[in-house]
Formats: structure tokens, C-alpha cells, sequence
């Protein structure tokens, strides 16, 4: 797998760690950078992850226009007028993907605008992330040994879901396909339903007159149970409303589970309580077991 | 700050860690261990952390009534027949310090117990564990730069508390002083209710007929989210019944919170969903970069 030109629309920690990945592998030999900042398209350049910067408030699309692969690595709720831009300049043998958390929205939002270019579109997920962001939070390693999940549409070209495939598998992560709705429901539940109960939990704390106190008595359990509400809040807003439907689902059974927890604690249900505690060692030890690469990654802070 | 003879009952994952911890600094001479399973105090003996090993259901009292310090490092549901046995041997110089995740059930259960003893009880907590447990998960830096939370009483002699807080110290840990009552508040929300969350968010997982296909897809932000959920089920069993009253308080709050935050969703309420993300990232951006010992320590899996 060589690409001769790859386009990274949004430098910041996906995009930029898809480009230092391909580098790493000698995968590719010019990456184009479409970023918001001059400062931070400065930072890709120093860390030699693109070789040009454009910015996206300027004619960037003509800058992309011949790319082999577009990389669309920005929030969802900006597409729109990407891929509208995109639509109107590319080649015919041009290859689009994306980076974002929902599908269902993005399969829409393209069927939209890609017209012509529809079937040269793979949407995609890395189930890899940071709390960090930006440019300078680009790392090479960040897919190793992650999944991620294409979910191409009845459209999508072979040839250009095996060129995505085999983007993501020079970054050395593993190639899953799921159906977009599939995708987004499975989501809801393992990534966008945790990160709100962490936040959620880390807002309500902060909202007390003695938070500090509370904080300056919290331990290493409650750092990764809130690792993830220092992300982006911008961007986790949008993955919400994007995700609605199937994160409420997701939020009514989680509170129903809560509710039933807590009436065991209130009548003090040893062996519910046991029983469930249980449940979840087993699952969680057998996940970390099997999970290999997540389970052996190195945890961020 | 040196001990001539300490006593560890328990030889787990948090007193094996202490008198490793201990010997590292070079402040202790003999350990003696006491503990449920041969196979434990074994494991204990060959990594160095005890000396000489005693079974619990033998005459272990009389193996620890010239000790300078007992440290009790076992679940708090067991703690009475401990406490009486040692309170009918000890001799009038042994101080009794404990590591139980709750405070004023261990009170209540001092002052049943000790009698005579009690002036040299001082309950004790320190803010550092793993998922992990037994002899072969002590680490002798379990504590460094963590906090010690010490709840004395008003009977608890000042020579008493200054062995304790001196034993922390020299295991590397910040020694604090709270109320007990206090003590379990805080510990209710940063600690058991964290606990409980994860747990409740894998155990319903786990509950579904296609379980594998959402833990197939989890990724980082799920494993930290989720670590605390592989701990012992008895040990967090037994800690939400003991600090039952603080942990439904707190469970109430967060449900309020989460009832708060499905309404956002449902009727997609931008502004308030952006302000409850940023108020969560700001506040855990601040205690990452002022819990210094604890944010720095060696994430655990």
C-alpha cells in the first residue's frame, strides 16, 4: 500500500496521528493538511506530519483536488459543507473517508452532498482516542493494534473500501465492518453513554460549594473513571445530538439498572448486589483478557 | 520512624503493598502475616513482605500481642472478630491502625470491641488500590505521592496517631485528617458511587444476548471507565452496605443529574449540554493538573 498524495482535512490529534502513522510506514509520499489555525497547522508541519498547510477559511479544496485519499478527521456536525466543497472539485478516482464517532448522520449528510463521488466514499471510526487534541497530541502508535469500524453503504465501491482497509492496516489497526446503524447503537452504549456518566458525575461534583474537598480526596479509580470529561466538550456535545436517538436509548436502560441498584442498596440486597458486582468483575476481567491490543495499550491520563 | 515488629492482617493487595513499602525504607524489622490461605502467606513470604506467616483460623492473636503496630488490612464486614480477639491479647503499648474504605462503621465497631484498646485505635484509609488483589499484586510504590486519610477519635491518643501518620509517611504517602462521618461522605461520591457506576454499565452490558459485539468494539475510554468494575465483588459489596446512607445520597444526586441530562438530549438543549461537557472538562483538566501525585501516578489497567 503507497499513497502518493493523502489530504487531511482537520490536523488535529486523528488526523495528524493518521499522517505521523503513515510516515512511520513509509506509506506515503505528500500530505496535504486543511486546519483552522495557522498555529496549529505549523505544529503538523514541525512534527513532520503534513508537508503543506491550507487553511479551510481559503481555496483549500483545490489543494485536495488530486489526492489519491481525503481524510476527513473533523467534528460531524461541520460535513456539510466539506463534502459539499469536496463534491464540486475532486477527480473521479479521488477516495473519501472520515474519522467520525456517529454514522447514521454522516451516511446522511453525504448522500447529500457527495452526488457523484458517493461511491468512492468509505465512512469510518477508529475506536482509538486521548483526552488530548491538536496537532501537538498526534501519535504515530495511536492506532496500533485499535479497531476500526468502516461501514460502507450498498454504493461504496470495492475498490475503495479495500484502499481505506488497507489505509488503516498500514497504521496498524485492525479492519472491522458493521452496518452504520449498527454502529452508532453499539457506540452509544461503549463510548458515547460512559463518556457522559463520567462527565456528568465530574460536573455535579464541580457544582458543590466544597468540590475541592471532594476532589483533593479522590483517588486513581476515580482519575480513569473520569479520564475521558477532559475531552473536548464541543465535540462530545455533537456526538451527543448527532447519536440522540440511540444514546437515549442507551441512557433509559442504564438508568433503569441504576434504579434497581439502588433499591438493592436501600434494602440492603446482599445478594442482588453481590450477584451484580459479580457480573461485572467476570465480564470486565474476561474483556481485558480477550481485548488484546485496547487491554494492552497504554492507558492515557 | 522505625517498627520492630509490625503485624499485617491480610495479606492482600493493600497490607502486602504496606510492609513492602515498609522494608523498602528500610523501617521495619519483623512482619509477621496473618491470613486465610496458606498458598497467600506463601506467596507473601517469597516475595518479602512477611517474615512469618499465621493462618486466621488458628491462634494468630497470640502472634501479634507484642507487635508495635497492627495494621488491619482486611474487609470491614470482618472486622469484629478481629477487633475482639486482638483487644484480649494486646498489650497496652500496641497500637491497632486499620485500611477500610468506610470510617464510621469501623468506629461503631472500635468502640464495641476494643475497650481498653480503643485510645490506640486510629482508623485509617489510604486512597490508592487496583483491580487487582492477593500477595502478588503488593507493590511497594502503591502509595507514593497518594493520600492517607486518618479519622481519629477524641479518645485516640496523640502518640498513637503520630505512629500511624509516621507509618504512611515512610510508605511514601500525604497523611490528611478527616471526621468520619465526613470521611464517608466524600468517599461515597468519589469512590463508591464511581465504583458502582462501572459496574452497573458492565454488568448490563454483559446482560445481552449479543453482548460480544459491544465489548468487541469498546475501546480506551471503556477500559478506564470500566477498571474498577474487575475489583472483588465481596469487598465493594460490603462497602456500599457499610456507607449505605452517603452512597443513596449521592446516587439520588447523580440520578437527578442524569434525569437533567436526558432532557438536554431529548430536546436537543445545545447550550445547556455544552455548558454541563465544559464544566466537567474544566474541573477534571484542574484536579488532573493539581492532584500531582495521583494524576502522575502509573495509570493501572
Amino acid at each position: 500500500m503507497h499513497i502518493d498524495k493523502l489530504a487531511v482535512i482537520g490536523v488535529g490529534l486523528i488526523g495528524t496521528s493518521c499522517a505521523l502513522a503513515l510516515r512511520a510506514a513509509s506509506a506515503v509520499s505528500h500530505v496535504v493538511g486543511v486546519g483552522r489555525s495557522q498555529a496549529n497547522l505549523d505544529r503538523a508541519e514541525a512534527r513532520g506530519a503534513i508537508d503543506t498547510g491550507v487553511l479551510c477559511n481559503g481555496p483549500w479544496a483545490q489543494e485536495v483536488a488530486d489526492a489519491d485519499l481525503v481524510l476527513i478527521a473533523i467534528p460531524v456536525a461541520q460535513y456539510r459543507g466539506v463534502l459539499t466543497a469536496l463534491a464540486d472539485v475532486v477527480t473521479e478516482r479521488v477516495v473519501i473517508t472520515d474519522a467520525g464517532s456517529t454514522k447514521q448522520d454522516v451516511v446522511l449528510t453525504a448522500r447529500e452532498t457527495l452526488k457523484k463521488c458517493l461511491s468512492r466514499f468509505v465512512p469510518g471510526h477508529p475506536i482509538a482516542g486521548s483526552e488530548r487534541s491538536g496537532a501537538e497530541a498526534g501519535d504515530a502508535s495511536l492506532y496500533v493494534g485499535r479497531q476500526v469500524i468502516l461501514t460502507p453503504l450498498p454504493e461504496t465501491s470495492a475498490s475503495a473500501f479495500a484502499l481505506v482497509a488497507d489505509f488503516w492496516t498500514a497504521c496498524g489497526a485492525r479492519v472491522a465492518r458493521l452496518d452504520p446503524a449498527r454502529h452508532d447503537h453499539i457506540l452509544a452504549a461503549v463510548s458515547h453513554l460512559p463518556h457522559l456518566l463520567a462527565s456528568a458525575l465530574v460536573a455535579e461534583l464541580a457544582s458543590r460549594q466544597d468540590s475541592a474537598e471532594y476532589f483533593g480526596n479522590a483517588g486513581s479509580g476515580f482519575r480513569d473513571f473520569t479520564r475521558i470529561a477532559a475531552a473536548p466538550p464541543e465535540m462530545w456535545r455533537d456526538i451527543a445530538l448527532a447519536n440522540r436517538d440511540a444514546l437515549l436509548k442507551e441512557l433509559t436502560a442504564y438508568r433503569t439498572a441504576l434504579d434497581a441498584l439502588a433499591l438493592c442498596i436501600e434494602h440492603g440486597d446482599t445478594g442482588a448486589l453481590h450477584g451484580m458486582l459479580s457480573r461485572a468483575a467476570e465480564a470486565r476481567r474476561q474483556w481485558s483478557e480477550t481485548a488484546g491490543g485496547i487491554a494492552a495499550g497504554t492507558p492515557a491520563r
